[in-house]
């Protein structure tokens, strides 16, 4: 299948996501060779940032891998990144004076399908920061939510975050049914005042919401009906997509993200029986991305 | 009451929300003697842009009453402004270099409530960008709400055009009920995506959200299911806040914004029974607010 070039080809799969983004440095005859971790990849909340995660996550891929930072330019890249759904972001991404000798762009879901089921076909929910659901069956993608902060996302960590951060401020006011949530975030924004707490959330990005979402879950644990209703509403619209994502008949489903485990107890028992484990991690899709891009590509050549 | 040389001061009044800013120039001798109008003054969503805005609609003001511009210098300003409830926003807006003579700063509440009831004691509600109550009752104030976009606000033009925006992402992919507004929305965006709407809004300040405020309005008025059940619930939020106002007794209770015309049928007949006129605009309560901090600060210097 592949000669003995590609064997020794290096590949750096990117996986880019609102919190983290990971690197993972690949030759198909050695298998692995490091790993890097950057900041915050999402570019719909920073292109700047975005570039510089990347960077960050490459360099110490590089090094854990061993390699001179001068190999950079000999790295067949793919990167799967959150927001380039959206067009205008795919081009300023596209465009890019990379340092790569190549680079492949997708979506982190669809690179986070390739990876869960190692390149066959599969449907994934991703429920990390944000949410959305992808599948791909015979060539054919279809996908759900990904609409960002605070639009869509429904059910994601930033959601949670959100949708607490809101039960608490009515409740501080009187203007809401009592939540353990108030306590705990008084605490943690060490503040008693809702103004004090809104403040500290004006303006912050959708990871900053994300970070409050652990609390949400523990309360939703702890029978706080108003932490419970949250979980569970955020959990129902999961459930939904799932079903919708079945409609098309994919061979596996995972879910993928920091919310995954949490939140697979509070899924309708009809889907939880449906989710199987990822077989391997978003940033090694986006290595076999990079592998069957570049293959197409060299056919197309050779054709 | 006042002296001659008071009569004389000219005053400028200037109020500040999410999408304008309104500025009055006034004088106890001869009334109001111009006005003028700036863009978004919500230091919360920018501090250049606000104190932009302040100038622009200060500017008009002056040559609306035929006066030179070096003439700001001459003038005591008051100033309500949204989000300076927030210490750190009263604090840069404080520190402001600013051209007047004088400068008084308070919130949008402060000032708005002041002029509905004529420097008397009263509560008011602000629904427009944002929303948010007030009531000054015998030197005591209490206030809820306000907690700032997307957090808080909720009844207000953009909690409206959010909660729309949610529903109709929902609503194209097949994950929440049909409503009405996803035709509106994708003739008012000019596309059938969702992702294409999303794109649109992504990273939109609550202004442009409070513009989708009037296609829910109409929704609802034509009986659509889930724009009626949006402007309820906002408006139940309303109702709910005037009764928690109408516990200190003041005695008038006003409206203020693009909302409180709107929003009245949808309120709780209790309170809407309640609801009465203001009797000046929040500009000229900030003018009243800048008279009465002058006096004050005269006062104490005088004993």
């Amino acid at each position: 299948m592949v000669d003995g070039a590609s064997q020794k080809q290096l590949f750096i799969g990117i996986d880019g996501g609102g919190t983290k983004c990971r690197a993972t440095i690949y030759c198909a005859e050695r298998g692995i060779l490091g790993t890097g971790l950057g900041g915050p990849a999402n570019p719909l909340h920073g292109l700047e940032r975005t570039l510089e995660s990347i960077m960050v996550s490459t360099q110490q891929a590089l090094r854990d891998a061993g390699l001179s930072l001068q190999t950079v330019h000999t790295l067949v890249a793919g990167l799967g990144l959150a927001g380039v759904n959206l067009p205008t972001l795919y081009e300023q991404i596209s465009e890019w004076q990379h340092p790569f000798k190549k680079m492949y762009l997708t979506t982190d879901l669809h690179t986070a399908c390739i990876g869960a089921h190692e390149g066959e076909d599969g449907a994934v929910i991703i429920t990390g920061t944000g949410s959305c659901g992808f599948a791909c069956v015979n060539g054919e993608s279809v996908n759900y939510g990904g609409h960002g902060f605070a639009q869509g996302d429904k059910g994601s960590g930033a959601w949670l975050g959100l949708e607490a951060l809101k039960a608490v401020l009515l409740d501080l006011d009187g203007l809401g049914p009592h939540t353990q949530l108030s306590a705990l975030f008084k605490l943690h924004f060490n503040t008693d005042s809702g103004m004090g707490i809104a403040e500290q959330m004006a303006g912050q990005p959708s990871s900053s919401y994300a970070k409050l979402a652990r609390m949400v879950l523990d309360a939703a644990d702890k029978g706080d009906h108003v932490a419970n209703a949250i979980v569970k509403d955020g959990a129902h619209y999961i459930s939904m997509m799932a079903k919708r994502l079945l409609e098309v008949n994919p061979p596996r489903l995972s879910m993928i993200g920091g919310l995954a485990q949490p939140l697979q107890k509070w899924l309708d028992v009809d889907v939880a029986k449906k989710v199987q484990h990822p077989k391997q991690p978003p940033e090694l899709g986006a290595v076999y991305f990079a592998q069957q891009s570049l293959a197409n590509e060299q056919q197309k050549v050779a054709n």
